[in-house]
């Protein structure tokens, strides 16, 4: 069935049916707006996706996507400190589009709701050219941890492997590529199905204090690193050396002839955190932190404020950043 | 200069400037997430506006553009009783646009947020093949105003004059219709500028407890008059000759021929408010809305639940409900 058959009405209740209401909201889906209990330490984000831009109907699979719309926001709510509460899903939809899509997509939504233990709580369904998915998120950070807390002689630490998204995508495009299992279902899922570190930065929360500045990387380590650096006014020196690189990653840069360093420095979307933590509490995090087994590295330091924002460190060789990723 | 030039970040920092910070918000652009003072009874909506579906770039200038997006979402807030406090703006972007389109759309929003009092807290940006605009809006509702709390013998009241937005849209879609100033004048801005009633909606709320129920009027009377019945289990009566509408509304329904009650039960974009209203209350709200100097017009009742959720009274014959506007 597609959706001119059903009706945008139609299509809210079976969506509707699907969709758990968790702690926090009063009133989902349904009214002029949702109602939510009280917030005392509010914090909120928004993400678009674009179709052609951000994914492809043919690429990606919707419940892949819908989990990976929630999961770029879970992400930002992490990196803020925050736990998630309510969700507002805004949906352009091709009228050709079928409702089993867009179900799909619903489900790939609400799992990740069950997993991070918040609810879809509203939303506009509209009629589009291209698909269209806009997710805002509703959280709770007590003490929100922003970009502009890192001080010189903060140490610098990543959670998981850099450019793993990035390397998956390089699969997608370059459908002639060879790359061998396991590492190519691991890049693939690195990009379709990110992982947002929230339990991770809960963790690190636990040592009081600790984490200084935080964010999560969506436009690739080099670019997103300039962001702490200009709101806090320091310098961010990575040792290259030391960045954590997947196998897979490793592999597939190998099988294009490119530096590995390009993906896990300029590749976007791997919803890693990266944290500039005190350095007479890096022990603690680290303690803190090992069970979540998502493996925390260290890649360097905060100095006092250069020309650079983000300085590398290559065999010994400092040397200025590459450009971010950039939209336009 | 177009986008490209000036990059995402670019733009950012240029939209940025434009923006004041109001109450409510501690942090806004330029982390993660944004940072708000707490809420006691958050309340939360969101609207999307697709190029192509809901506006055309050569009908609707973007100053237009930006106010009635943050409009619709503020009637929304209205509706529920509540004030708005921090918008979030998701923007898709074709790469050929020009920088002063995007800077004269987000005046419209500012403008918007200064005369309602919120701030533009956060949003995304990026590029898309259609332009996108997606407003979530968060306020605050001490005592939220449900759509089902209508009761049988509430009286049904609406704010303003019905239809003129789709007079409106009839001008734009017929170049060649005759319509005299200034009513042409006034339908054109009824359709591209609307005003949300949320000081008016504040003044009824000031007799406590007489609005039962209510919501803003988006997609036509008759079907969204449906939604309080279906929600409240009750019937909507509706007696047309008390439905309120401008003269410039007639006078264009004239022009192409047709029934001026199309337009005011089906024409869809009026943002005006529907309230229930307990009976013995009435004459208070009245008064208490008198000061908004905007008409308040009783166009009918909630009566025990029948097999229609809305009956027409039309010169004393009872009728069917036409359709609601459908997205698909």
């Amino acid at each position: 069935m597609n959706l001119s058959t059903l009706g945008e009405f139609g299509l809210i209740a079976r969506l509707h049916e699907k969709i758990a209401r968790r702690g926090g909201v009063q009133l989902g889906i349904g009214d002029d707006a949702a109602v939510l209990a009280p917030l005392t330490s509010p914090v909120v984000t928004c993400d678009a996706l674009v179709e052609g831009v951000h994914f492809r109907r043919d690429w990606t699979k919707p419940h892949s996507l819908g989990w990976k719309a929630m999961a770029v926001n879970v992400s930002d709510i992490a990196a803020m400190g925050g736990l998630p509460v309510a969700a507002f899903v805004s949906l352009g939809l091709p009228p050709d589009c079928s409702v089993e899509w867009v179900v799909e997509l619903y489900r790939g939504m609400e799992l990740a709701a069950a997993t991070y233990n918040f609810t879809i709580a509203g939303g506009d369904t509209v009629k589009s050219g291209e698909m269209l998915l806009n997710v805002t998120l509703i959280g709770a950070a007590p003490q929100p941890v922003l970009r502009s807390g890192a001080a010189p002689g903060d140490l610098l630490f990543v959670t998981g492997t850099l450019g793993d998204s990035a390397a998956g995508l390089e699969i997608m495009l370059a459908s002639e590529l060879q790359v061998a299992s396991p590492g190519r279902e691991f890049l693939l899922a690195r990009h379709h199905e990110p992982t947002p570190r929230l339990y991770e930065m809960q963790a690190a929360l636990q040592v009081e204090g600790a984490v200084r500045a935080a964010l999560d990387l969506s436009d690739g380590l080099a670019g997103d690193a300039a962001h702490i650096a200009r709101r806090s006014n320091v310098t961010l020196e990575i040792e290259t050396a030391l960045l954590p690189i997947s196998d897979g990653c490793r592999d597939l840069a190998a099988a294009v002839q490119r530096d590995v360093l390009e993906y896990a420095l300029a590749g976007g979307e791997d919803y890693e955190l990266l944290l500039c933590v005190a350095p007479d509490e890096a022990d603690a995090v680290i303690a803190a932190m090992q069970s979540t087994r998502i493996p925390l590295t260290r890649i360097g330091c905060c100095i006092e404020r250069e020309e650079a924002p983000v300085v590398l460190l290559k065999n010994g060789v400092r040397e200025a950043t590459p450009a971010a990723f950039t939209h336009f």
